[in-house]
């Protein structure tokens, strides 16, 4: 049996066209299937709006309990529920989700070593039998990025992260497909080129390339996630754009492959 | 096998301990269960800092676009997921839901007839096969009274109306309790009186009461509610203060009994 996980990033949730296009290719994959998405500049206006401005410390983006609050409202209230109710409509049977409901996503708020991340957490365990179960009722869990620490706290969880480790919670039982999609073709071995996207990525050549500073610094922790997944033993990792989804099945060429 | 559903008043959303307490009493509750929240001023004082106001026409509050999306952000957000999280931490196996995940609750925007409502939903369906089938799996689903009209909108549904609905859903499978708990000790013959509650209502003594004028207007719509779900077969529905939850068990006279 086959899932397909898909991550969908912030900047195609900013554009209310884009966001239809894209859930209506979605609702479209065949297989039983599983969304992630991100925030994008929803949580970032509406902040500005209730002045609760980004809380930065030496470059780092710390979430302290107005921001939680800011993005429980946006990621698991109004992304997460428009994004159900249109793919509602579009015959796709979605439920809505966070890391807390049903503990299905359990966290650990990030140690603090340097720098307190304030209610940032890091993935502790995913109850991939309870994906599984809902998979099988012909359900499709869309997760908002938060989860939760079984004490009572809700925490900013990396969007990135909880996709691959949902995908990592599925490969007992399934044949794993994990897309990351976003608004670059794939890997772009120049930042500034669209058309330089390479088909295929090995681990080593990541490395080397990491190194030689032509990633660049915000695909980094996006590839090294990408890369742990498939090292715990997803089938499939693909970094694409989002408007190549429906291209998945008459096309093998569709974004950069990730190998080992 | 029984089922206790609980609708929780905005009183008690917006006092950080008396939520607490209630939910601590919620979880403790042995039969299988489902919690239904309503909003709170949570929702009202965020929408005078975003300058949404409430839109009010002929003394009746509209949900516009603005209001839909803010009360998307608090009731299925913010609150929501908090609930969920202290649930969680009481050792209760939530799962925080809106009438849209899974196409549980389906309703359709309210006919205009003098007025427009807005994005307002009066319930249709209720799937009370899957909201069974999370009971069976040890899972309690709690609502924000948020529903869909399966053509991608989000419609604002009323609480109260929402907990009956469930609870009609649930009867064919189960011996269904409903619990109306708000900060008053049940149906008061007199507003000005903690003391005045009543322990029991009939429905022909309801009709009387009313038209004397002895019910206040808000218990109303609630009561009514109240009422068409016990004529429709749920087996028992009493209107009570929250922080009686605890003595459901020991004591048979808490709150105001319904009686047809």
């Amino acid at each position: 049996m086959q899932v397909t996980i898909v991550k969908i990033g912030g900047n195609i949730l900013d554009h209310g066209e884009n966001l239809e296009s894209f859930l209506k290719d979605f609702s479209a994959i065949d297989t039983p299937k599983i969304l992630i998405h991100g925030g994008g500049k929803i949580a970032t206006e509406l902040g500005h709006r209730l002045n609760i401005d980004p809380n930065i410390v030496d470059g780092r983006r710390i979430t302290d309990k107005p921001t939680l609050d800011l993005v429980t409202m946006v990621y698991a209230g109004l992304i997460n529920k428009q994004v159900v109710a249109s793919l509602q409509a579009k015959g796709c049977n979605a439920i809505g989700l966070t890391g807390a409901d049903a503990n299905l996503i359990l966290a650990e708020k990030r140690p603090v070593k340097d720098i307190d991340y304030g209610y940032v957490g890091d993935v502790k365990a995913v109850n991939g039998l309870l994906i599984a179960n809902l998979l099988a009722d012909g359900i499709t869990p869309v997760f908002a990025p938060i989860t939760h620490d079984l004490k009572g706290n809700l925490l900013n969880t990396n969007a990135d992260t909880m996709a691959g480790e949902v995908a990592k919670s599925l490969i007992n039982q399934f044949e794993v497909s994990l897309l990351y999609c976003f608004e670059k073709k794939g890997v772009l071995l120049d930042i500034n080129n669209e058309n330089s996207a390479i088909n295929q990525l090995e681990k080593g050549e990541f490395e080397r390339l990491k190194q030689q500073g032509v990633i660049s610094t915000g695909m980094i922790p996006k590839l090294s996630n990408a890369f742990a997944a498939l090292e715990h033993g997803v089938n499939r990792v693909i970094i694409m754009h989002a408007y190549n989804l429906t291209k998945m099945h008459v096309d093998k060429e569709i974004g950069t492959m990730l190998k080992l």
